[in-house]
């Protein structure tokens, strides 16, 4: 499996998906630039995802929220105190970890499971102590004493030194849905139990590496609050509910079921005003990882907003007239795992042909055109006129020139191309193609007025 | 034309386009929200974008690159040197300003105009000195001298104080073209000439506040490289035509040419590595401002990153083998700029009705589907198929079942929904629906099978 992520980051690399960032620069650990082809993927990703849960759901509102938010919204959230990674020092080679992660890979290397979300730095001292784990470096059981690091970016708005004022790039994105509970409300005049949805990108200080585009400083989400009022709406049936639709997409891209599972989160890891959190995990090259996760936050959230920010945030039963914080329940989703996952999912070997089996909706190409020379014109403005005609439908298409068919052939099968279309000869005679599929590769004559359908459906 | 600012202000709030950023903490100065509305319309925009430029060109490729970036990258760019304001400071009142703003707006208020881009801080001084120009905020003339601060928001990586490295948030997005030339260049191996486009957010630490989104802290730029031979294309044709295509797409959205001009940069203002820069100027309710920008950078960007890097940046023609490094011309795009001119170029009012007239391609809703009365079931639930078949085909829509139809008419006005369909006792009988248009007001009965046709031509 960890040959398939050496695969995974080697194709990315090669074809295009994913760049190390900053890269000619030496690079900028855990920075990733999205190629020609996963700038295509992530965009197709993006997109299917806000019409699945918001263009197509009259009860989901879109919204789409600054990076950059007032200092007050971290610490009424309790991110600026809590939103911590705990890290440990050894004394004798200088290496510094993530303490949780030094008692899980120690536990993991003697075929335990180790839980440890939630637990405080006294609690992992202890654990770490009791096992006597060593450094992964040097071996030395020597380590300083635990200590708590925020992962919140911090920048200053002003530019005159001595009149800056601390700002933050957001941890997450669900603060900006709740600081825009009212303004929603207010514009929009939605009735519970209604959402509010955004994709965007967070940024989270993280110390830990590797893994490929798995945990990066930089990364992009999809998620929606789910308001409700919980005296006329099950939560449980609504969570059900949601981890059902969650699947449904995350499934309608072409994962595999087999490569899913949810966990529930232990009480140690459940955040104290989580009633239920359960991530949805992907098998990743490196193990069962979390992709998406949804969690009922109880009101939790647009209380302390409320309370911190002295703005009414409750709504008004348009029936009765109380009014009431709503409860919400929050889908949340990963969407650089999900472009890792599907790479991952779609990655298969046939003999010498390395086929990426990308759902049609998602590949960075969902058709190629070629012409099958480049040096007969009207072979060429024919192939052209067809390339034309599908991205006027809307179609993404590539364009290839290059070399014999076979070897084209080929190169689209790598990142995932679904269709391939030849223009040909026997074209300039009676207005037909050749398409070829890239998972039967059977090839069959189209005629051109068809093909929109064809590659389409 | 101050007039028309508040009230896209105003409708922009209260509709749910644009909202003040963090308002409930009082806000924090130059963010804002896009709200369900806005974020609609503004991914139109960009998609509207990215199909014309990149997914309709076979020689625009597409790149998605980090926020964060290597801050060796902004030294290379000369950023760190010279991406600055000056500023300067009224020793009576304490007042701090932008010294190119004091002098720009003492000379319009004198019906003049004044271009000090470009000007270092001593030729500013020489000119507020020689005019005499008053602080605007207590008309003392007692100025500091002016001091340059750079525009970049720094950050840090690295949670633990004493092992931090400086990175920038970008100030532009071109340098992500930049820093993965090579590496587009590698994995497509496009030939000359070809370009690498991209849309995402870019940050600058303005001090200048007002006129709602024109100038934000963080905001929406698209933008592409357009590589080529020196001795093949002639730049001058190049930059033609692109200026021709910049104003192509901006029309197509339905902004009006009167309301547009280009501006070439004068021979001060224009930075020296540039051999020609025009700014498309749009006419915003506070006069004509730039909006998009086409400029002819040389070689200047590549050549100075393959000095600083090392790396070899240079492209071999396939026929010649001679290596060379490519020239640029330079599409800019301020996509954030673009919402606010479309809300400014289609606001009408008509007696009390006001209308937004936006191309049925960017408004928030293509279309509204109304059910007449909402307790009769049989026509909920009509209009809910109805609404699901136009979702299921790609089109944006509202659902509003609340009040009498004129008025659902007003508020989609308002929002610029180009059709609204109601569901009536007789669509249960045949199938019709009647179809209201939001420029003519007129309304015609259509089967609902023909709707697709109607409400996407």
């Amino acid at each position: 499996m960890e040959d398939l992520n050496k695969k995974l980051i080697s194709l990315s690399k090669r074809r295009g998906f994913v760049f190390p960032g900053s890269e000619i620069y030496g690079g900028l650990a855990n920075t990733y630039d999205y190629g020609p082809l996963g700038a295509e993927m992530l965009r197709n990703i993006q997109n299917s995802w806000w019409q699945f849960f918001v263009r197509k759901r009259p009860d989901i509102l879109g919204l789409d929220s600054s990076i950059l938010m007032s200092p007050k919204v971290w610490e009424a959230s309790g991110h600026t105190a809590s939103f911590t990674d705990v890290l440990i020092d050894c004394k004798s080679c200088q290496g510094r970890f993530r303490a949780d992660h030094i008692i899980e890979d120690y536990m993991e290397a003697k075929g335990e499971e180790a839980k440890v979300e939630g637990k405080t730095p006294e609690e992992l001292a202890k654990i770490i102590e009791a096992y006597k784990i060593p450094c992964p470096n040097c071996a030395a059981f020597d380590w300083t004493k635990p200590r708590t690091f925020n992962l919140l970016f911090e920048t200053h708005i002003g530019i005159v030194p001595e009149n800056q004022n601390l700002a933050y790039l957001r941890g997450e994105i669900a603060q900006g849905m709740f600081v825009n509970f009212k303004n929603v409300l207010d514009t929009m005049r939605p009735k519970l139990p209604f959402g509010i949805a955004q994709a965007g990108k967070a940024f989270r200080n993280e110390i830990t590496l590797g893994n490929f585009i798995f945990r990066t400083l930089e990364f992009n989400l999809a998620e929606f609050e789910y308001f409700f009022n919980p005296d006329k709406t099950d939560w449980e049936k609504l969570f059900e509910d949601f981890k059902q639709t969650i699947k449904e997409w995350v499934t309608s891209l072409g994962i595999e079921s087999s490569k899913l599972r949810w966990r529930p989160h232990t009480p140690d890891e459940l955040v104290f005003y989580s009633k239920r959190t359960e991530d949805l995990e992907f098998e990743f090259p490196f193990g069962f990882k979390e992709m998406c996760a949804v969690a009922y936050r109880t009101d939790y959230d647009l209380r302390n907003h409320m309370e911190k920010s002295g703005v009414d945030l409750r709504y008004t039963d348009p029936e009765t007239g109380e009014k009431f914080i709503p409860h919400v329940v929050e889908p949340t989703f990963g969407l650089s795992r999900v472009f890792y996952a599907l790479l991952a999912n779609g990655y298969s070997e046939d003999g010498d042909r390395v086929v990426l089996k990308l759902h049609p909706d998602i590949a960075p190409y969902r058709v190629a055109v070629f012409p099958l020379v480049r040096n007969k014109e009207d072979i060429v403005n024919k192939a052209k006129n067809v390339f034309d005609a599908l991205v006027d439908k809307g179609v993404s298409a590539a364009w290839d020139d290059r070399g014999n068919i076979g070897k084209r052939y080929l190169s689209q099968d790598e990142i995932g191309t679904p269709y391939c279309v030849t223009v040909d000869y026997q074209t300039l005679e009676d207005d037909t193609v050749t398409v070829r599929d890239r998972d039967t590769t059977k090839q069959t004559r189209v005629p051109i007025a068809d093909l929109p359908r064809v590659v389409l459906s």
